[in-house]
């Protein structure tokens, strides 16, 4: 084992000061896994990140970010029995939620634990799940945060079902994978963007309805004519602020309504009275646990689905990435970890 | 069957225009139940109703109001089979929402179909419950509203366990039969109210814990205390407005915040990373099924509750019950339909 | 409208009495719909029910079988406002069973109500569905009660998804429906069959592995080697008998085993240790409620789901689909009403 | 710390085999808790134990049987930060198994790990629960399998709710704690028993209906007429064998039936007709995970439960302990640790 790594980190909050360091390779405790990081994906989360929110009051400088990993086990703790040098595998974002309901020390990469962006990374067994050996390293790394949000959202707490519809809302990651698991299930998938260009892609991908923002200033309307008047069964809301309010319009009886993020403002205001009229159901949720992880993996694997990667960076042009997810991406961007 | 009967209706909007008309026995249709009404309890959806708001745009004058209705069969329709002439009974509020999933037509009482506030009304046999035996006509006009929207939150969507906590907001009807069925189920009640006095009466009723919210501004704070920082699991939303921020404040990870009313906004706001990081859910949500209703009926019976009427008033006073309602009563309000 | 109809019946029990009789067409009452049928399928259940068993105590002669029938309204009640003439429609099983918990009385066509084996049957608004454009009369016969058992078995209790995987005993009509669902929602469908060619068949059908039970007659075990020594999530037991030992031996920790018929035995016999180890529900299911058809419908239009029909045959050839169905078929067998 | 400590281990299967042995206390590794025991329950299942059966295939000699204990913390390992000496705490039976589905490698206590019969036990922290102060070490002792298996399943697999009603055999640890568990959600629990004293007992503790089975042979018809031609929403069945078709027999439309062990015989049949017809459910379930543990023990604080112990026994008198288990008991059998 090598005992030198390199390592993006900032000393200092904010973009600018992103830099390779190098570090010490970690050794693992006894139930811990060593893993030989070979590709890494960046999240909207990501961005605050890197200016110093979003995170918890007391996390330390220097900082290494992202959550997102792939890579190949290089070295496992003296009690770790399921992994062995060489396993292709990647890692749940809360590293002790293997399953139900979530408790307040969940561990997240790059929120109390240290961040992926690095040759090594350490991380606890338990959050360790296994690679779908069909897909690429770097198609693995884009699955952790994006893809299990969307499961999550969707299958383990939405029972997302064939018929359905979902509305998602541009073309980001969570959209993308809301898009594949939607068709996945049988259901409709419906997308908003202001992108002609985007929307005839996300057609591609197997979209049912695109809605171009622009020309459907009132979108809502444009989903209540598509479903025919009676609205949308999920919604991802990744905008926040008014959208909400259009979000509440275009959805069903009984809808739910997914917060997961937020564009353009972090707070919300809605009406209560179609909120209960409708019987609408808003659910706040961040990633999910490893089982949702798991059982994605093996939808993935009979359904032969391809995360979409917008593009993939080098090594040295990690700011460069970080630039793309400042201006929109359709679907993933990935840096390969290759120093 | 006598052809004529007294009921309290408007011949234009506005409380002030409140008055008792003389009318013809509906007759029953072949699915229907002519039910001999008893007693009806007033809630606050009737308050705005009187105005002409919260009813459906095409709802016509004269309108007569309430809800809530207890009473006996007294005529049943060819194909009736399940009812006969003398049962007690009292109705769901949706008419037509059986089980299930709610829909679109649900023909909800003083809604699409007529108000409860006279001495005969027309029923479907869908909507009809059978009423406990042990209590009185008066106690069963209390249930179909706020009882059933307070098992329909706990218990139909709550899943409510012992060893959970919840919060109410105040000392109306839906609020104290909250705190009835969370000691049914063995859960913990913690309640907030301006009033001293009447927090002393909801802990003789079975509240666990009480804020007095003019002692207690940042009653959030009090509730974490209470809760040795975890936070409550339900909370019932009958505020609105600012009062939401609170709420969540209060929330448990992974609570459900019920939105049943509002008495001071018709809005909330709430910021976005709270939710998601304690993935909270809001549930928007009216009445319920008549299957909720027959299964709290059912643990009624084997618990021996019983509702708390603040005052029951003679059918001659129906206004002054109005006044008592604007002014906020201890439990519910009942009219005694006895022209 | 006509006065007189032809309809198939019964005079005594015993499948060599089916015969032709002239009746009057009934007449709706004020919440009934009056439907000109054009198709009618054949169930398992409907050969049993030929020889008297199965039926409730007090069914009389002469009976019509069959429940699943396809059609255009003709007639409609004075208080149906959800169909007119002209709509192309079916109808649930159980009559009033319209979503939810199911109850005492469902009134099951040809069991409490006539059997639809004819040219017009009469059917409480409760039940009716609206049949999906793309399907034609014969496509929809097959749905009521062979689709909505596979649907509510998998989808309603079972909560199927992604990634999971089915076990279909033989070639029937529920089986060819349950691959097709499992294969809508993404999830790896394993048939079992004595026949070759018919698992060829089903292979084209979508069913991921087939297994010949000549060649494994420890098809368990054949199971096991498929999923990798997972076994499997969900399992329709259709044969009743040791075939549930061996279902049991095929079956994933936490898997649903579905009854829903026999074939070979009218009881089973499990070991307890197996049940207890593997926490293994055993859900036994007829048919579903009207929700779950309608929930149905939304999918096969969604998907352009095509239900396989081994065979339509005439009006007059019904003792010959009856032959039919008791030497087993590949999907449906339909009658053409078209006397 | 002490080196060495006793502990009750069979070098030879069969219970005339137990004797008290000297051993090493173990360390804790970097995730492990050693506990101080205090008290031991026994179950059913350690009667099987003993002789070597119900255990896995590579179950080594010696072997230290019971996996029920309460008792202090006297040494955490390096990476352990939720326990600290002194704590007192118990242990869930399945060590791994924290919270949602079951998986294959769940290491239970004298199953896959040792047991529990010992001055001293190695605890890994997925498994550790906090013990309630109002309970002594006697009583917390009773929790880990009979009530955690009463409350998986009544509560976190059948979702008991209030109004409801639950069948329990005989007056074992689980059965009463299912009567507990059934008055303390609003529930009305009804017992069998050949015993008349027991059933005495029984109805103190809270059961609503009690039947002695030599007076009603045919129990299952007495349960419908208390429950009035409805039958029970849950049943445990611990007896097996004949007894589980007068389950059947004495169960509500949409039933649950719990299959928890077996006193009479190791398999069951049941026939299949009334279970489609009346949708039963039958689950197989073996103890739960360690949030279903930490949720009842928060509804044993609420609610004040004391856990009925029929005696306590010295630690020199395990063998008349194992005696009384083959007997029959009134609740649980605790031996005290006090070598």
């Amino acid at each position: 084992m090598r005992e030198k790594m390199k390592a993006w980190q900032l000393a200092e909050w904010g973009k600018e000061n992103l830099q390779v360091a190098e570090r010490d390779v970690p050794r693992p405790g006894p139930n811990d896994v060593l893993v030989h990081v070979r590709a890494v994906s960046l999240n909207y989360r990501d961005k605050p990140a890197l200016e110093g929110s979003v995170l918890l009051n007391e996390t330390p400088l220097p900082y290494t970010p992202c959550s997102d990993m792939a890579g190949e086990v290089v070295e496992v703790g003296s009690d770790v029995q399921r992994w062995t040098t060489g396993d292709r595998v990647s890692a749940n974002f809360y590293t002790r939620w293997v399953d139900g309901s979530a408790t307040a020390d969940l561990f997240g990469l790059s929120l109390d634990l240290p961040g992926t962006l690095a040759e090594y990374v350490l991380v606890p067994e338990t959050a360790i799940v296994r690679a779908p050996d069909a897909l690429s390293m770097e198609e693995i790394a884009t699955l952790p945060v994006a893809a299990v949000t969307a499961w999550s959202a969707l299958v383990t707490e939405g029972r997302l079902r064939a018929g359905q519809s979902v509305l998602l809302h541009g073309t980001g990651g969570v959209s993308l994978f809301g898009i594949q698991f939607a068709r996945m299930f049988g259901a409709r998938a419906i997308i908003t963007s202001r992108s002609a260009e985007k929307l005839e892609r996300a057609k591609l991908l197997g979209a049912n309805d695109v809605i171009e923002t622009s020309e459907y200033p009132n979108w809502a309307g444009r989903v209540m004519e598509i479903t025919k008047g009676r609205g949308v069964d999920h919604i991802f809301e990744t905008i926040g602020g008014e959208n909400y309010k259009k979000s509440l319009d275009a959805a069903a009886i009984g809808a739910r309504i997914t917060t997961v993020g937020f564009l353009e403002s972090s707070e919300f205001t809605l009406p209560i009275v179609p909120m209960i009229i409708r019987r609408i159901v808003i659910q706040g949720l961040s990633v999910g646990h490893r089982r949702s992880f798991e059982d994605m993996i093996a939808a993935i694997e009979i359904n032969g689905l391809k995360p979409v990667i917008d593009r993939v960076y080098d090594w040295k042009d990690v700011p460069a990435a970080f630039d793309h997810l400042d201006r929109g991406a359709f679907g993933k961007i990935v840096v390969s970890v290759n120093p």
